[in-house]
């Protein structure tokens, strides 16, 4: 992490923990107190960071984008209590998830008022400016529950494309990264098309990310703390394993339906599909097709129309995340 | 029903209509037709139709509140889907609940998407009507949550004041009847005293609706087709049961809390429940209070500075809806 990395994050946290005291004098106490508790659950604060430096890019202060970053990040955790809900998910961060803890009429509740407040830490902004940004985050926040929705589709249907499945990472990730960085070229008043082009670095390094998340889940690099192998156990329908459905013939075909048939479990299973993905080379496919969408996002960065020393943050900081998880 | 609301329905039911159109033509189908769904269930469009009519008390064309109208009654609706979930409703006017049709994951988020999409509607207005416009409408979904979980925290509590009570129906339902009003009071460019006073006027409507809803519940007039009784079978913390508690001593207090511990069922329940009602008054101290908040409806509107007769309308229908259920 870079010490600018470091610095808006410390502007940032400053600026959420106010809004958490903001938060904790409202009520009922029992609505609140969990969208403060899941927001005191930490992260790395990607999306607020975005924000901030999306300010920047444009030689505009933070500050201006403070609240548009607190808009993202009440936004990203709307989606983690309601996902939580619909993965039945225990744990987050290895602390209990709200519906965990207060149950899930709490959970989808407290879910729903964060997310009206998403757009509402926006008002501090002029109309027009709360014109633009709330558009922004409303269309955003439109795709995200589609790509959950497809990603819930795709779970009960055996015929999913590798587009349809970019499309959904897209959706379901990817675009809350661009809008992030879009809501920050906004508060800096940056061009229409300025904006637009760090939109597209935003929507491309999301997916890029995505792509190599599902190639670390079957094949972790040294020092990575997730449980490796875990999208092979539960079948998810990764780049990975829809590629290699499409490619595999043969013994390769045989050995993955039966692997998806329940054959195998545990270590024994993740051996025998990692070894037909290398075999099929889908590993380097998946890799190829990171490297791909990482570049676009580049060219895309490269053609904002600033000093291209601005930009050094934003690119250090995508290689960053393009190497470690979140 | 007047001519002039069977005018504002139609113009209305046409607009929706068209909407709907447009989220047919949305992906995934499994995230959009279950709006659509709930759309289709029908309803009196109470608060479409007050949009409508608070731009027409200030001369201007139902038409301008158009967006309007569809925003509350989508908003509405999203929270119809999760109030079914929280309930465990079965049924939503005769037909299966969405979560009963299409499971509760597929709830949770049509209704996220739903509720996005009612601010989404408002983009058609200028930036700064949408400005107020969208702020008025996230104040009140804030405070319509807050009303939902009151309602829930009341089922827990056994020292429920009236004060609370009020506060609960007044956040969880009246607030979205005011700001069905002002939004349109907003689409003619009204005054903000004018706004403000018309959405009182629609505040204290929805509580006086609410305590005779209470009312009819128990004392049910001829040809009201709800279950009478239910509230008391249900042991539902109305107006009633409030005051009844708060007054009855000696025997009446005795029935009553053995009523609540369970000792008797079904009619016999009922009969016990309101011969206390009866004998401690309350029925006619809900039917006061319900008047007071009338009276103070009737004199919020005839503070609006507009030709008398403009209205009349907003005048009559209050009168019906505060004698018939919708």
């Amino acid at each position: 992490m870079t010490n600018k990395a470091e610095q808006l994050s410390v502007l940032f946290a400053s600026h959420l923990e106010n809004y958490q005291l903001v938060l904790a004098k409202r009520l009922p106490t029992s609505l609140y107190a969990p969208c403060i508790y899941i927001l005191s659950l930490g992260g790395k604060r990607v999306r607020p960071l975005l924000a901030l430096a999306g300010a920047e890019l444009f030689g505009a202060s933070p500050e201006v984008a403070l609240d548009s970053a607190l808009a993202v990040e009440l936004f990203h955790n709307f989606s983690l209590i309601h996902d939580d809900i619909l993965d039945n998910a225990p744990l987050r961060r290895g602390q209990p998830t709200v519906h965990e803890k207060w149950g899930r009429d709490t959970a989808i509740l407290s879910g729903d008022v964060m997310m009206v407040q998403s757009v509402r830490v926006l008002e501090s902004y002029s109309s027009l400016a709360y014109y633009h940004l709330s558009q922004l985050l409303n269309k955003t926040a439109t795709e995200v529950c589609e790509g959950q929705q497809w990603d819930m589709d795709f779970e009960k249907n055996d015929s999913v494309t590798v587009d349809a499945y970019i499309q959904m990472i897209a959706a379901k990730t990817a675009v809350l990264l661009g809008c992030s960085l879009q809501m920050g070229a906004i508060c800096a008043n940056a061009s229409c098309d300025n904006q637009l082009a760090l939109y597209e670095f935003g929507l491309n390094v999301g997916i890029a990310f995505q792509l190599n998340d599902d190639l670390l889940d079957a094949f972790p690099g040294e020092g990575f703390g997730k449980q490796p192998g875990g999208d092979i156990l539960a079948d998810k329908k990764t780049f990975l394993l829809l590629k290699a459905r499409a490619l595999a013939e043969g013994e390769a075909e045989r050995t993955l339906e039966a692997c998806l048939a329940g054959k195998w479990n545990g270590s024994e299973k993740i051996d025998k599909v990692t070894a037909i993905y290398r075999e099929l080379g889908v590993d380097m496919l998946c890799s190829q097709l990171a490297d791909e969408y990482t570049a676009k996002a580049f060219k895309s960065l490269d053609s904002i129309d600033v000093p291209d020393a601005n930009k050094d943050f934003l690119r250090g900081y995508a290689k960053h995340l393009l190497h470690r998880q979140v």
